[in-house]
């Protein structure tokens, strides 16, 4: 084996110790009973698919891919999230399965390196996938089951932060017209990468008169609690906004309803992604990770593009972040060692098993196997000795 | 979208629907809790993994690896096996745990299909690898364990057959000597494929006396229980052969103090692997099941290829396989379904809240949302109609 990458792993791929695996499994477990208890049914899809299929409909940017071809030719994909193979599938073998279809998962995605960031090209996302029911129920659904599963996680201090990639749309549309879509696409890149400073900066040096500049630069303060639904009318009026304020105060309503406000906040300037979302969306974060915890929204073209008629919106929550941000103390090694030798072997598994019963867990060991028994013990939360002339040590 | 592709998978990647998801679920979580009672610490490693370190050291022929390029023009594979990327863990980051370490695991694993013959390209392994032991009550304990899982995963009927390579490698070497090294592997390669009656043949056609040959064709009935070891002495005398069938009958004491016996018979022609496993080795089977269920055995090289000197031992669970032995009855869809309108929202919501207390499945669905009530309704097992006029339908 060549020396030079013996231990080395590719760019962005890591493992998972048993410490971060038993804290990953128990946030983890959790989720899904959550999800579960909202008749979320869990489901899995391959970890390759074509290209040409899921690759192409899924959110992930291209450069992003993992491709490979296979031993036919066709170009592949490590599927970089779940919500384009799921519609795949809910677009045939669940085409005749009654909607609306409540769908879950839990399992790994991929995202390509360019270079080394310290982002992981792998990660775990647990998600839901509630398709064919468009109502504020729906959306609501969705947002509360994700702070729900959150709280059963064990989180505590979050926010869910809600937007509505139409109404930003039409609010462009209002101020700026249908005649430079490439304007609108360009503020709507400053406001997708979160660079306000970037946007003011753009909107200042527009040929446009003072008032369509205030209310460009008004957008940006559309952040806050359902207060922001009447201010937002200062800015713009047409029915579209309108309509799209009114679906977020509907929203609103059932989410009290779920007795979940305390969690959310409104940011009408939100968009999560360029061109996937097509009505609310919100993004979820924690204090102290400085990264996106979950996110999701309401995407309507997905499935159509599998020949399906039908809405739907989801979240997906990053695991990995989430056991980040739960920063809980150590459960993992609880492990009871019985240490035996030949003549005590039987005396140890009968003691092993019966503790085994008990749902402990429990390593039997020979004595002549281990190396050093002081730093073995030092591993175990007790040890039992068995062997001639050894003791009983707790 | 390109239409011919829409709905397909690459070749031999498949699916899992929810029913199937749950089966798997249940079964896989029944192993890790035996496995974990058994003080195994359960890791995980990243799905793409150097060609040169992983892929090479791996049991997996090349021809069944999928491999593909990285940005940086490295070869990379999908992971065959775990067996490989633990051993890699274990000589670099868990170096300096204390021996012998218990590492369990449960994930994907794939293998390039040249043809579509039905065989998955992706499937699950839960497995174990007790690293450091290299006594019988290492080797004991693995398939102690191996059958205490499979037990506690409900299936009744299987049987662990053992065999120890190191045995068939000195048989040989007596009855046909050094000189003819690809004659051996030529035999070995046969009792490989399970091919008898080719291995019949060609020990008729080979220029020896006829006592050799009826050792030769003896090796074939050496099958069943422990009178085996009685029996293989008539076969072959030399020492090693004799340490060989030592090394089982002690192996065949521990197992029978786990009270094990029953589902464990020995095979002295058994070879799982054409040059992986160094020892005792062994594969599982359930009737009813045409293929593999499990198997495992003594590697004592690759954790020196990763210049870690330690004896390993191990065994994986073909899960997809366990799930299909077990043929268990449905479990999976027992939701409750609560069915509201605009009105009795809220009342649903606090009906579902309760019942979610008591920890049962309960989707809360808008009414107007679904299609067709009476198919909607055959998919729960209650459903619950708070609508204008509606009534209450169990």
């Amino acid at each position: 084996m060549a020396k030079r990458l013996m231990f080395e792993k590719p760019l962005g791929m890591r493992d998972t110790l048993p410490f971060f695996y038993n804290q990953k499994k128990q946030a983890r477990e959790l989720l899904t009973e959550e999800i579960s208890n909202f008749g979320y049914m869990f489901m899995d899809t391959p970890i390759l698919e074509y290209y040409e299929t899921v690759g192409e409909a899924s959110a992930t940017l291209d450069q992003q891919l993992f491709k490979l071809l296979d031993q036919q030719g066709h170009s592949l994909v490590l599927r970089p999230d779940m919500t384009a193979p799921i519609a795949r599938v809910a677009a045939s073998q669940l085409k005749r399965a009654e909607f609306p279809l409540r769908l879950a998962y839990d399992g790994p995605v991929f995202r390509a390196q360019q270079t080394e960031g310290g982002k992981p090209a792998q990660f775990e996302q647990v998600g839901t996938e509630l398709i064919g029911d468009h109502s504020s129920y729906g959306d609501a659904e969705v947002i509360a089951l994700l702070i729900r599963s959150l709280q059963r996680a064990g989180l505590q201090d979050f926010q869910i932060t809600i937007g509505h990639v139409g109404y930003v749309r039409c609010f462009f549309k209002e101020i700026l017209g249908d005649d430079d879509p490439a304007l609108t696409e360009e503020l709507m890149s400053y406001l997708y990468r979160k660079n306000h400073v970037g946007y003011q900066e753009a909107v200042k040096a527009l040929p446009l008169h003072d008032e369509a500049k205030r209310a460009l630069m008004g957008l940006l303060k559309l952040r806050g609690e359902d207060e922001v639904f009447d201010q937002s009318k200062s800015l713009a009026r047409n029915q579209e906004c309108l309509q799209a304020i009114n679906e977020l105060k509907q929203l609103y309503k059932i989410l009290k309803q779920y007795q979940v406000e305390q969690y959310v906040s409104f940011d009408l300037n939100l968009i999560s992604h360029m061109d996937y979302y097509t009505g609310i969306l919100f993004e979820g974060y924690a204090p102290n990770l400085g990264s996106l915890l979950c996110n999701g929204g309401r995407y309507d073209q997905l499935l159509p593009s599998f020949q399906l008629n039908a809405s739907a919106t989801g979240f997906a929550i990053h695991l990995e972040r989430l056991v980040e941000a739960l920063a809980k103390q150590s459960n993992g090694d609880e492990r009871i060692g019985i240490l035996v030798d030949d003549d005590t072997f039987a005396d140890g598994l009968k003691q092993a098993q019966d503790l085994r019963q008990e749902g402990k867990s429990v390593l039997l060991q020979h004595v002549d196997q281990v190396p050093d028994l002081q730093q073995f013990k030092a591993e175990l939360v007790e040890a039992i000795y068995l062997t001639t002339g050894g003791g009983h040590d707790a």
